[in-house]
C-alpha cells in the first residue's frame, strides 16, 4: 500500500508497505477523512521524538473499517468510525489508575505515528477496535468529525486540567486549533471572562466566534500586565495553556489566583526546565496548582465529544480553513501545516 | 415601615414594624427589585416550615444600601446589591467544611423569611454584608439580576450536584424556573442530549431556547419509557430534579446509568419517604448517587452568576413573564406565584 | 473436573464438568485457597440472582496460574495469584468511565458464580489474565490473602464511597469481615471516633482490634439515639453501610450531618425501595449524599490492597475464625457459612 | 505587658507593649504552651517576610481566654484553646472559595508574627474567636496539643495535596517535625510503602515509628536513584515535600510515576525559579500534578486534628524533644530552633 512517510528526521515522502495485519482484537482502516497536525511537524522536522525511519505519519483520522480481528463485538466492514489520536491499552495498570494516556509508560497511549504506523495511508491498524473506535454519527461531515481525533479532546483535557468552574475568569494561552477548542470548551463549561492570547487575524475572529470575551495581543505589552489590568489586580481563576513554550508557565503562574489551577495540553519541544516563579507561586504554599496531560483517548471520549457535534453544541467546521480531496493531497496539506502561511488554522484531505 | 407578611398559616396581609437594626457586619436595605418564589407559597399556604407570625415574607430582591455596621468594609450607602436567598454564617463550622447554606443547622443558612423578616418590605436587614451581598454590575437590569437570589444559584447547583460532564447525556425534571435554569446549566456545562420534563407551553417554549435538545412530556406517557426509548435503553449520565415530589427518585434511578448521578433541588414538602427502587439501585451496588441540597448563597456565588449574565453567557429575561412596579405590586406577584396561570414563569416587581 | 455447584435454588452438590477453555487474553488457574462469601448464600438458598443449574460456586480465591492464552504477558504457569472477585472487561465504556465494576452492564463486572462458573472446583477461568490476576507477594499467607477477592476491597470502598477524611466521626453499620474491613478501612484513613454497630461477640473483638473507638449494640437501643447521645446531638460526618437491609438506610440518614456522605456495600436481597426520611434528608436539601456500589476489581486493585498487607498496615489475619484443608472442605466451609455459628467471622480453605 | 519580638532582620529581644484590644469578634488570650517554628528563623534571621520593627514572635500555641469580644458565642475566659498558626478571615472570598488560608491575599490568613504580633508574650489576640479557636480536650496534653498549631495541619496538608490513597507507594522528603506529620498522616490515610527521606538518627527513628516502610539517606546516594531501585523502575504514586530547596521538585518530578502528584508544604525562602524537568514532566504532558499550600487553619480544622489526639489515632509526643518552663524560657527555645543541635525535633514551652 501507498503511505506519507517520515524517512527519516527532516525527510518525507511516500512509501510502499505491506497492509498491516489484524490482531484479534483489532481493526483495519481505510481513511476517508485525514488532518496533518503540528505534531507531525515537530516529530519529522524537530526530532522531537528522535529518530524513525519509513514510520507512516499522520493521527488524525475518520475512516472505515475494511477488516477487524475475531473477538471485535461492535464494528464491522463497511461502518464509518472516528479514529482518536490516543488508543490505549484499556487493561493496563495506568489505565487502571484513570491514565490510560500513559498505558505502558508515560505518553505511550500515543501510539500512531509515534510507536507504530499512523494513519496518512491507504488501509491503517486500530489496536483494540471495541475500546478505541467510535461510530461516525448519522450526517455529521467527516471533516469536522476529524477534529475530534486531537484538536477537541486535547482542548477540552486543557479546560478539564484547569477544572473550570460557573463564572470563572479563564485564560487560554494559544490560539491555533487546539487553543480554540480550548476557548470554545472554556465557554461550554461555563467560564464568565475568558481571555484569549494570540495574534494571527482569522484566529482572532474564530477565538472570538468560540466564545472569548477579550483578545489579548502579546504584541501590544506583556500578557501578565494586560491580564491584572482587566483584572483590576486581582488575576484569574484558570490558565489554559495551549501554546508558547516552557517560559510560559512563569507567566501563567504571574496571573493566577490562589486557589487558581493551570492545565497544560501544549507539547513542550524544548528547553531543559519548566520554571515557576517562586515569589508568584506563594513561595511554595499559593495553592497555585500546575497540571498537564495528554489527551484522554478512547471509545468512549470519541463518542461523547461527537454527541457535542450532534446535538450542535460545537461547531468545529470554523476550524477548517482549507479542504483537499484525495489521498496524494495529504503531503500538500502536511507541507501547509509547516509552512503556516497567515490563513491557516487547519488543512483536511478527504478520501472518497 | 410597611411589609407584605405571612399573618398566619393561609393568611398573608400588609403590616407595620420597626426598620430593622444594623449589627456591626450587617446592611439594611430598601429594595429595588423583588420575586415571589414558590417557596413562599409554600411557607404561607402549605404551613411547609411551621407556624409563623407576622413575618415578612420574600427572599428574592435587589437592593439599595442605606446603612451598614462599622465593620463592614466593601459596602457602603448607595450601593446597588443582589442580594442570595441564602445568607450563610461564615465563621460557622458548616461552612467552614464546605456546606455554609447549613450553617447553624441544616437549611440554616436560608435566613430570609425563614428564621427572620425577608425582603418584601421598605427595608430589610441583611447578615454579614461583606460576606453576602454583591455589588449589581453596571448595566444589569436589576429585574434580571434578581433571578440571581435563588433560580439561578438553584437551578445551577442541581448541575453541579449531579456533576454534568462535557457530553453527559442529562435530564431535567421539571421545567419551573428552577428547572429552566438547570436547563440552561446543563447546557453551559457542556451536556449533550438534553431532556427536559415538563408539559406548560410557555415553560417548554423556554426549555428549548435554554438548551433543551427534547421535551418529555409526561401527559404523552410513563417518563422513564420515553427516555428510555430515546436513549436506545441505555438511560442518562445525570438527572437534576427541580419538580415532581418524593415519587420521582424512583423515576430517576430508573433512567439513570451505573456510575451516573442525581443531583435534587427540589424541596419536598410532603411524604414521609423518599423512595429508592431497589433493583433499579443494583440492589444498593449500582454506583448510582444520590445528592441534594439547598443552593450555596454567598457573596462569592453571587458575584461569579453575575459575571455570567455580564459576558451574556446566561439571559434571564426568558424567565420574566410578568413585570409589576412599586411595593404594592408585591402582593399581586404573590397571589400570580400562588395561583399559577398558564403563561406564568415568573413575575417581578420594580420599586424605584 | 470435579466442583462444587448450585443445582437450582436450595440445592448445592458435587459435579463433573470440562476443565474450561481458555480464550487469548485469559488464564486457567487451580486454586490454593477458597473461600465461601454471604453471597454464595443468598444466591443459593435465596435465589438472590434467580436460578442457575450446575453453576459452580464461589468468587475468593488465591490460585495458582497453569495455563495462559496467546495474548497475556505478565503472567505465565506456575505463577501464584490472588484473584479479585470482580474481574471486569477493561475495555467496556463503564471500565473507560471509571465503573469498570459495571462493564456490559450494572453489576456485570461481577462474572463468577454469576454469568459463569465460580472458582470452587479443581480449575477456574479467569477473563483478561493481565488486567484481573495480580502476584501473590513473597511471605504472604495464601489464606490471608484470599480476603483481598472479595472482603476487603469491599470494605475499603464503602470507606471511599463515604470519603473518609482525617478526623471524621464515622459510623460503620455491620461488622461482619465486610463491616470489620470497612472499620479498618476507615480507621487506615484517617476517622476519628469510630462507631462500629454490632453485638457478636468475637466481631466486636475484632472491631475493637481493628480499630472502633465505640460499639453500639443494637440490643441495647435504637442505634440512631445511642449515636446522636455519644456525638451531642451532632450525627456524624460518614456513615458506612456492610450489613442490615433496605430500612437501615433510614436510620443512616438519621444520624448524619448536613454534608456528610452514605456508602454502601450491603448487597440489598430483598424490599421494594429503600427509604430516604424526608425531613431528616433535608427535605431533598440536607447534602446528605448517598452512594453505594459493588466494589473495584481488577489487578491494579488488588495489588494496591495486597500491598498493605506485604507492608502490615492491615492484618487480614483476625477474620480467619476457621480454617481447613483440602478442595472437599469447601462445602462444609460452605454449610457453615449458611449456619454462621456464633464463634464465626470467615473460613477459608486451603489446597496444597 | 512583656513579649520576645523581632527587634528588626537578625534581632531578637524582650519588649514591652500594651495588651492587645478585643475587637467584637475577638479574644484576647494567656499561653499555657508556646513552641517556635523554623518560621520565626527565616522572619528573624533571613528576613524571609523582610523587615519587622518590634513584632512580637511566635504563632504556635495552647493558651487560655483571659477576654472575648460581645459577638462571641462559643468561648468564655477561662476555657483552654488550641490557636491554630492560621486564622482566616471566614467571610472573605477567598475563604469562600475553599481557600481561607488566601484570606485577603495570598498567604494572608497567616497573621500571627507575620502581619500583626504573635503569641510570645503575656497576652496575644486572636481574631474571629468563634472561627479560629478550638477547645482543649479534656485530658489532652497542652504541649502535645500545642503541635496541633503548625505542625500537625502543615504535615497532613502535605498529604491532602498529594491525594494518597489506599495503598499508594509515597515519598516524604524531609523529616523535621512538619515532614514527621506528612509521615504519619500518609500512614494514617491508607499509604503502603513510605519512603522517609532523611538523615539525622532521631528523625530517622520517629519516622519508622509514624511509620516510614524505608529511610533513604541522601548522603547514602542519588535519592532519585535509591527511590527508583526501591521501586524497581516504576517511581510512586505520590511525593509530599517537606523540606529541601527550590531544586527538590525536580528530584520529585523524577521520581514519580504518570497520574502522580506532589504535594508541597515546604516554605521555599530562596532562589528565582522552581524548576520542573521538562523531560520528565512528560514535555508538558505526564499529568504529574504539582500542588503546594499553607496550611488550611480554622476551628473546624483544629477540632478535627484534637479529635485525632484524644482517639489516640495521632501521638504527637514523640517530636517534642525538649521541655521548658516559663515564658522567659521561649528565648532559649527558640534559639534552639536556630541552632539545630542533633537532638532536636522540636522544644515546646509550657506556662503555667
Amino acid at each position: 500500500m501507498r503511505a506519507l512517510a517520515m524517512l527519516g528526521i527532516g525527510k518525507t515522502g511516500w512509501i510502499e508497505k505491506d497492509v498491516p495485519a489484524c490482531g484479534p482484537m483489532d481493526a483495519i482502516c481505510r481513511p476517508i477523512a485525514l488532518a496533518p497536525c503540528t505534531s507531525d511537524i515537530h516529530t519529522v522536522w524537530e526530532g522531537a521524538i528522535g529518530e524513525r525511519k519509513d514510520m507512516i505519519l499522520g493521527h488524525e483520522a475518520v475512516g472505515e473499517v475494511v477488516e477487524v480481528g475475531e473477538l471485535v463485538k461492535d464494528f464491522k466492514p463497511g461502518d464509518r468510525v472516528i479514529v482518536p489520536a490516543i488508543t490505549p491499552d484499556w487493561n493496563s495498570l495506568e489505565a487502571q489508575a484513570g491514565y490510560q494516556m500513559h498505558s505502558g509508560g508515560m505518553l505511550a497511549g500515543w501510539k500512531f505515528s509515534n510507536f507504530k504506523d499512523g494513519v496518512f495511508a491507504e488501509r491503517f491498524h486500530v489496536n483494540d477496535a471495541d475500546g478505541n473506535l467510535a461510530h461516525l454519527p448519522e450526517g455529521i461531515d467527516p471533516a469536522e468529525a476529524c477534529m475530534l481525533s486531537d484538536m477537541v479532546p486535547t482542548g477540552f483535557h486543557g479546560v478539564e486540567l484547569a477544572n473550570v468552574q460557573f463564572g470563572d475568569k479563564v485564560v487560554v494561552i494559544g490560539i491555533g486549533p487546539v487553543g480554540l477548542m480550548a476557548v470554545a470548551g472554556a465557554a461550554l463549561r461555563g467560564a464568565s471572562y475568558l481571555y484569549a492570547v494570540g495574534s494571527r487575524p482569522n484566529c482572532v475572529m474564530a477565538a472570538k466566534e468560540y466564545g472569548a470575551t477579550d483578545v489579548i495581543n502579546y504584541r501590544e505589552g506583556d500578557i501578565v500586565d494586560q491580564i491584572m489590568e482587566k483584572t483590576h489586580g486581582e488575576g484569574v481563576d484558570r490558565v489554559v495553556i495551549a501554546g508558547g513554550d516552557v517560559n510560559t508557565f512563569t507567566q501563567a503562574v504571574k496571573m493566577l489566583k490562589p486557589g487558581g489551577v493551570i492545565g497544560n495540553v501544549n507539547y513542550l519541544g524544548k528547553g531543559d526546565f519548566i520554571q515557576i516563579p517562586r515569589v508568584e507561586w506563594g513561595c511554595g504554599m499559593g495553592h497555585k496548582m500546575i497540571a498537564g496531560g495528554l489527551m484522554p483517548g478512547g471509545r468512549l471520549r470519541m463518542e461523547k465529544l461527537a454527541s457535542l457535534l450532534v446535538t450542535r453544541r460545537l461547531d468545529t467546521s470554523k476550524l477548517i480553513t482549507h479542504r483537499f480531496e484525495g489521498l496524494d493531497a495529504v503531503e500538500k496539506a502536511l507541507l501547509l501545516m509547516k509552512d503556516k502561511p497567515r490563513d491557516l488554522i487547519k488543512p483536511v484531505v478527504i478520501i472518497k
